[in-house]
């Protein structure tokens, strides 16, 4: 673990009670299943982000608690849901939700992941935290169906990939960086947004990057799922980008249906070949350089420079 | 239509406009899916029961049409869950989502619903309110999660079983009997609470009687899921306490473990001619008549007389 991170540990382990007392029901049955579903958070990355920026500009306060157990049972109520669409079945090192337990409850474990998550946070009674929380966690769920539509379209622009990313993983961490300096300085708060947002699209990028070459074992999860759905992320944009127009009908068919395990691996050599994921991973890396500089307005502490470490760490991952 | 809900038309076209307006998506390729799903609502039984509180207590206010599309917005969410996990054709007489769209947009689909529920209400600002929406919406998942852990579990009380048709049923329609008189006498509101929750019990209660027993025709949707499911419902319970020690276990065995269409047959004959079907409409039929007594506090108005009509109309439905 990162120092930015370990730091973190007593204030994320408040969290995770946070988390854990948000998920418990008088049902016990239904408690059992709770209990046995377990490690329902992960790198805890949303909340670190929110907790980092709390502490950057004033302190943590026990609503930043909330505010990051909201966001890390959001975001693990998605994963549930697209490791059942991809099915996935490792995640995090682990058997994932739909492989423990059934296709059918790993549903019904995401919707009860998302109403508890916004109840806990309506129990604050801050009708502004309230607003903003369920308007980003609409782009989130737009993000997801735009990216389920938008599988197999060759003329998916760069533009609407981001716009798919900023959904699906950046306006979470957008609004992890906002809400750990809500009520301070609004320029902290801008820079919080403008730095989540940064690092949550450079995430993402790398994450597509990982999906399509990177070592199963060391990502800790299942790979190559982008493909075999037909995604078409950024290396794969790029590659398309530099094909010439008179192979890129048949560059298409290869990167947008590859159908059994061998075309997946052609492709994927495509994509390396053509610079796709070389291109990619520069990109990723200025979103980095961009998340860094939007933190400027912070007043140097040991909490800004961990900020600077973790925006570091998201290219550092093991391919 | 009955005239309880024909009178409500204008009030209802209002709440549909409100559902569509907070569905609609700046993405083209996902605003293209929305207009295709269409008819995201059904009987618009949930706000049908807010308005008509409303009217019965001084009026329909702008509040109760986002209320009422926020209630009909989850339900519709939870249904399309449901028809996936059932793997359900049809509903309200038409094909079901995933039938239509395939099973991983469905599941998608269904988070959009919940999300943008939640934030159409969240834009009221009122914490109280989306305080109650919150907590009841975790009843709900908590109902359906309940139900799935609980199947084919022999020793399921009907005090369990009404647990669990008070989440996945009731809590909703209490809330939307409650929301209609919101900020009006509490004793209206109380009244208005208990007459839905008793509905929803006795609405579910028929529901689970229409699955075992009803004609998939006349009713719209996919039946006898719950017995491929083995789930435990009040006319199997019913049907079991009516059978002797010793041939328990061979009655267990039959109605909860249910494999082919052949058995699924016995098994329904089996609980009528133990008189769980007939045992549990009677129970319908007392919660219909506690739903009516409950509207007593309410002055006398044709809002108040359409309410009982709505409470008639659940136990009328057609086999």
């Amino acid at each position: 673990m990162i120092a930015a991170l370990a730091a973190l540990q007593p204030h994320l382990a408040r969290v995770q009670a946070v988390m854990t007392a948000a998920l418990a029901s008088p049902e016990p049955r239904v408690q059992s299943l709770i209990d046995e579903l377990g490690g329902f958070h992960g790198k805890m990355l949303r909340p670190s982000l929110c907790l980092l920026m709390a502490e950057a500009t004033g302190g943590v306060e026990d609503g930043h608690l909330t505010i990051g157990a909201a966001l890390e049972l959001i975001h693990t109520a998605t994963l549930v849901h697209d490791d059942l669409i991809d099915d996935a079945d490792t995640r995090r090192g682990k058997a994932t939700a739909h492989t423990r337990f059934g296709n059918t409850t790993a549903i019904l474990i995401g919707d009860y992941l998302y109403t508890h998550a916004f109840h806990t946070v309506a129990r604050l009674g801050e009708p502004r935290i309230m607003e903003r929380l369920t308007a980003t966690t609409n782009i989130v769920c737009r993000g997801e169906l735009h990216q389920q539509v938008a599988e197999r379209q060759g003329d998916l622009s760069e533009a609407e990939y981001e716009r798919i990313v900023y959904g699906k993983t950046a306006a979470l961490t957008e609004l992890a960086g906002e809400s750990g300096a809500w009520g301070r300085d609004p320029r902290f708060a801008a820079a919080g947004a403008a730095y989540g947002r940064a690092c949550g699209i450079a995430f993402q990028i790398v994450d597509d990057c990982l999906d399509l070459a990177g070592d199963a074992q060391k990502v800790g999860k299942t790979l190559a799922t982008d493909l075999e759905r037909g995604r078409v992320t950024l290396p794969i944009i790029r590659a398309l980008a530099t094909t010439p127009a008179s192979e890129r009908a048949a560059a298409e068919r290869l990167l947008l249906h590859a159908g059994d395990p061998a075309e997946v691996a052609r492709a994927r050599d495509y994509v390396i070949d053509r610079g796709g994921l070389r291109s990619a991973i520069a990109t990723a890396r200025d979103r980095v350089a961009e998340a860094k500089r939007a933190l400027a307005p912070l007043p140097p502490s040991p909490a800004t420079a961990h900020l600077h470490d973790l925006a570091d760490f998201i290219v550092a991952r093991d391919f």
